[in-house]
This record gives C-alpha cells, sequence and structure tokens, in this order.
C-alpha cells in the first residue's frame, strides 16, 4: 500500500511515497519557490537525484506534477493505488491531541489557528486542498506538530498573565516539532526497552526545541506561544526579555519590524552577523571569528540551560537525545553542550561522539546519564498515522 | 558620624539613619503618595512608630519634613551633622560598576538611564536633588541596584538579536536587586570562611530575582533588561514568549496596555486573579482556591527552573540563599523550591525552616548544598558605600 506524506511551507512541498507497513521510501522530492519565481523542484529515486525547473504559481499545479512524476516513475499506475495522503501541520491548537482524518471541520479548525502560525497553516491548507483536487480518493490525514505536547499539565502550559488571556486569545505555550520529539522518544524508548523512562529530547535544526518526555508523554518543551521561543535558533531570538519588544517599539521600531527581526534576525545570525547556518559559524569559529565564538558559546548555554530546567524538572533522567540538523550532524556542539553537564555526572565519549546523521550511543560508560543521537524522522511518522486510519 | 539612606519611588521616600561605623539606626520611616493626595509618613524610632498625615507635593517637601523630624527627635542638633546622604538608584546602565559620589556628570548619566527604567530613575533624582537643597553640606552618593552584575560575562548579558541593538539602543540584560545579592552573598561568604565561593542568591518579594555569584561576583542574574523578566512575581509575569506582546497587539491592546499588564496584572496576580500578595496565596491555598494552587506551583516551578540552571551553570554551588519578603518568611515556598530540587540531593529540614526573618540554615546535614535564610539589608550597604567615601 503506497502512502503520500507531504509538508507543504508557504513557498514549498515536500514529499515521500512510502510503501507500507514496510516504512521503504519509494520516491521523495521537493518543490521550492513556489508563487515567488524561478521555481524549481528536485526528486530522489532509486538513490539517483533529478532537478528540473518549472513554472509553480501555486501547491496545486506543484502537486499535479507530483503525481506526474509517480506515474512517469512507475510508483504508482494509477493514483488509486496512492491509499491515504498525511499532511504536517504546524499548528492545530487545544483541538487535536492526535492525528486526525480531514473533512471541513477539521480545515476550519487549522484555519482557525491561523493566526498563531500565519505562515505555516495556510500553506497547510493550500497542500490539503490541492490533495483532495488532484487525490480525491485517498483518505488525508493531518498530523500535527503541536499534538504531541497537548499532555502538558496546566502549570507547565500557562503563563502568568491574566487568566482571561487564556480563555479570550488561547494563549499559551503550545510547543512545536512535537512528531520530531515524539518520534525519537519512542525510538529511545525502543532502544531502552522500556516504557517508563524520562527523556530530554533536543531537536535541534534550524529551529529547535528541547521537550521533556516521562513514560511517553511530553510534559514540557521549549518553545511557546508561537516557535520563536526558548532556545536560541538559527535566525530566530528565542527567549527574550519580552518588554524588549515595547522597548524597541518606542525606539521607532514597528510591530512588524520587530517580528521580522526577531524571526528572520536574530539567533545566530544575529549574534554572530555572518550566518544562520551552524555550519558556518563552526567555520568562523576556526577561523577565530570572535562574534561566531560568542553565538556558539550563548546557543550551546540556553541548550544546557533548558537540559539543566528539564533534568530537575524530571527528577533525573535516562537518557538525552540529540537529533535534527545540527543535533545529528554536529559533534562540537553535542560536545560542549554535554561537557557543561559535567556537575550532573553527564559525560561524552569523544571516539563515539564522532557520528554524523546515524543512531549512536554518545556517552561514556561512567556517565550518569545515557546520551543519544537518533535521527528524526517526521516524514515517516506522518505516514504511520495516515496508514493507521487505512 | 550620622548617614542618612533614601529610597526615593516615583510616589514615596524611605529613610534610615545609621551611626556608622556602628552600623546602628537610629530612626526610620516611610513617605507615602508624594504628590498623588492623601499623602503620610511614618517614623519608627526608640521602637515606636508615629503615623502623620500631611500634605507633600513632592519629594522635596518629604525631605524638608524627614529633617525637622531629625532634629525634633535630637538624632541631630544641626544638619551639618549629617556627613552624607546614600541613595538607592535602580539603573546605571554599564556607566556604574559601583557606588559613586554624585556630581552633575552623574546626575546627567541617571538621566540618560530613564527609559530604561521610567518610574525609579526620575524619582532617584527628585530625591538627590531634594537632597542637596535640603542638606547641602553632605556628601551625596548613588548606589546602583544594577551595579553588582556589571561583571556579567557578554555571553551571559547579550540575547541573541542583531548586535547593533547592544550597540544602538543599549538592550542587553542588566539586572536588578544588586545590592541585595551583594549583601546576602557577603554574608553568606562570611558564614563560609571564604571567599572562593558559588552561590544562588534568591531576592524573593514583591519583586523577584535570584543571581549566580562566584567568588563573589555575580555572574548571571534572571531580571533583563528592564525588572519584568526572570522570576514570576507579584504582579510582573516574569519570563515570557517575547511574540505574546506582538500578537496581543494584533488583538488590538495596545503598546502601553501591555506594559501595564505584564507589570502590573500579571504574576501570582494574574494567575490567581485574587492578589499579589503571596500570603494571600498562601491563605488561598488553605482554602482550597485552585487558581491559588496553580500560581503558588507555577511561582514555585519558575524559581526551580532558575537554581537549576545556575547550578549547572556555577558548576554546583556551595549554598542557596533565600532572602527578601517571601525568601525570608515563607516556610512554604522555601519548602516546596528545596522539595523540587531533590534529584540535586538538596535537601531542607523542616525544622530548622520553620524561620521567619531570622538568619538560619534550613538545609539538613546530608544535604548536598547549604541552604540558608539571610535578611536582606539593602540600606545598610548604601549606608556602607556612603560611609567608604567620607
Amino acid at each position: 500500500m503506497k502512502i503520500l506524506s507531504v509538508n507543504a511551507g508557504s513557498s514549498s512541498l515536500k514529499f515521500q511515497v512510502y510503501e507500507m507497513p514496510e516504512e521503504e521510501v519509494l520516491i521523495s522530492g521537493v518543490f521550492e519557490r513556489i508563487g515567488i519565481g524561478n521555481s524549481f523542484y528536485t526528486i530522489k529515486i532509486n538513490g539517483e537525484k533529478i532537478k528540473k525547473e518549472i513554472n509553480l504559481d501555486n501547491h496545486e499545479q506543484a502537486f499535479k506534477i507530483l503525481v506526474d512524476e509517480l506515474i512517469e516513475n512507475k510508483i504508482v499506475n494509477d493514483l488509486n493505488e496512492i491509499a491515504g495522503v498525511g499532511h504536517r501541520i504546524v499548528q492545530g491548537g487545544e483541538s487535536f491531541n492526535k492525528s486526525v482524518v480531514i473533512d471541513d471541520d477539521v480545515i476550519a479548525k487549522i484555519k482557525e489557528y491561523t493566526p498563531l502560525a500565519p505562515l505555516h497553516n495556510p500553506a497547510g491548507i493550500s497542500g490539503i486542498l490541492a490533495s483532495k483536487n488532484v487525490i480525491p480518493n485517498a483518505i488525508q490525514v493531518a498530523v500535527f506538530d503541536t499534538a504531541f505536547h497537548t499532555t502538558m499539565e496546566e502549570e507547565n502550559y500557562l503563563y502568568a498573565l491574566p487568566k482571561s488571556f487564556y480563555k479570550d486569545y488561547g494563549i499559551r505555550k503550545y510547543g512545536y516539532h512535537g512528531t520530531s520529539h515524539k518520534y525519537v522518544s519512542m525510538r529511545m524508548n525502543e532502544i531502552l526497552g522500556r516504557d517508563d523512562t524520562k527523556l530530554i529530547t533536543c531537536h535541534i535544526g534550524n529551529g529547535g526545541s528541547i521537550s521533556a518526555v516521562k513514560n511517553g508523554k511530553c510534559i514540557d518543551t521549549s518553545m511557546g506561544l508561537t516557535p520563536n521561543a526558548g532556545l536560541i535558533m538559527g535566525s530566530r531570538s528565542g527567549d527574550i526579555d519580552a518588554t524588549i519588544v515595547l522597548y524597541l517599539e518606542k525606539q521607532g521600531l514597528s510591530a512588524d519590524e520587530i517580528d521580522d527581526i526577531l524571526n528572520k534576525k536574530s539567533g545566530l545570525l544575529g549574534i554572530s552577523g555572518v550566518s544562520s547556518d551552524s555550519r558556518d559559524i563552526e567555520d568562523g569559529i576556526k577561523e577565530n571569528n570572535k562574534d561566531c565564538i560568542l553565538a556558539q558559546k550563548m546557543y550551546v548555554k540556553k541548550i544546557v540551560e533548558y537540559i539543566a530546567k528539564y533534568y530537575v524538572e524530571l527528577g533525573g533522567c535516562d537518557a538525552i537525545v540529540f537529533t535534527a540538523g545540527v543535533g545529528e550532524n554536529s559533534t562540537s556542539t553535542r560536545k560542549d553542550v554535554i561537557d557543561s553537564l559535567a556537575v550532573l555526572g553527564i559525560k561524552i565519549d569523544d571516539e563515539r561522539n564522532n557520528v554524523r546523521g546515524k543512531e549512536a550511543k554518545i556517552s561514556s560508560d561512567d556517565s550518569s546519564v545515557l546520551c543519544y543521537v537518533i535521527p528524526t524522522d517526521e516524514e515517516v511518522m506522518i505516514a504511520r498515522d495516515t496508514y493507521s486510519f487505512i
């Protein structure tokens, strides 16, 4: 049975086709620059990568090309062979604590949460509508980034604001990257051979978040109302004094300018002045660039702070998991983080840590807590959830 | 030698007269509701408390009454006996890493930092000007809340924002309550009998902040650009996702409304809907008020988070110190905090913890870290610094 896993961004559309339940990826690809000119797409199949330039005005056009490619590449002979399409949706608010089959009510709800994810939710809806038009016989499933975090207790998701703000405006901590945190915590529990575990999962990529996971359930996470909060990210500030926003407005900056700065010009990019990509920061450190050294120090410090908080909140933990771009590939960031946790008895094994993009234990045998790299796979989670409805 | 210690708020003026170097308080008092009607003042002398209602239009009027009372109560026969006046100034920016004798340049600098402390710095200047007019022969000294925190490294005081924001707007973590953190850390070092210590000082009152202090120097603190950041306070939100400000503005709230909400309607008051006073929250908990129970949980959680962060940042610590209104008096808050630190081997002794407003060791003998209550005394610090210039 074929399942299509889809992740629609504001100007992009990523996809994988899985043979289920084997979870074998038959084809994958990404459409980029949809609706903004110079659009193109790349496809990976049988170890080969193909790039094609083509005009793409909207997600539906991309979707039509997608299914043409599936037929051309003999992934399917007929679109009816695609039993289900799973869609990544960033913000499901409190309405969705798990994946659901999409109907008109679900679409209406996703729309309702657009103010909380102004770029992502409309893109998700575009993907759903295109998919419904182009593959009308497939079951359509929504998989939410926020769902895994709906198990948090109110003392962990509320802010110390007037309570009416939660009721009237929905202001609370939602958390994001939930599908990734769920995937790596499930895998870590498999490795540990039990479910009654206490884990700290570090999804550190261009965006980044850390979750405290107890017995397979999220109890706390670093992102907040929006994905800007928590860790220092590629271009996002992470936690700052909120009154900075009001202060900057008094200096004459508009709300839109500040929003843009906090999300696109801050983080590693803001501090270093060089790049939002941690690989460029690492290169800068090798060249003794002071701003890159500072950016990395601050970046690591914030990760360490969240691990420290969650270690105490969980009352100790069984394992710390590193995943996503930086977490899977940056040996130096993992080393800096774990070395900073020395007082908790957590120790790295430098030889084991010399690994990129592969599952591996990286803590020393005498570490008080296991440390692992586990490559994340949000796409297979979307395929699994979609398959579960068939 | 007599030293007058002064703390001018926007509508208040607190004072103490010390006999130095004995540090004996000869008289103390507070003028309230200056310039806002129904003003009055109270004076404590020889164990007696006197309250008088009188019209006070400004700080200078209060100052004149203050010195009249000093003469009337025979604290001094002549104002020239007052050798120095020490003024608490909230925000000294990066210009002042210690107390200084006040001249016109100092006043100009304090004015310059007004945007960072819009209520406090103008009040401080009013106090200074009144003092200079009324007691012209005394040396005038400024003691800054921010000075103790100027030893922080840049990775600890910068935010992950474009670097120009620090240079152009002075946006960084300043920290507050410095005089209190300094006082209790000095006292803790006296108790420990050495200076090469690692301390976590918890100033928890109506406002609240926590500092990490290494070898007598502040390395990190919870307040930020303004005193709104960090812990949940009586009516201040503490740390929140900064994008909440932008989100609320999109819902139609003005910047001034949000500022007012974050500082005056949030914190314990916002969550509980009952009161900003932790004693009222404790009463509510006894009556099983759910919102008070929630407020206390969130309040404690945030304190625990900062202690966890600083414990790891310091690489362990020698002592945790509780001070200020709640820290000195709330046995239950201290117990909740320390019990939440169990995984670090930190343990309370319930009998020792049954103490209010007095210096006491409250950790058990087998606790991994000493825990102490040390009543703070910012006033005597101001007197000491003033005396040091004479």
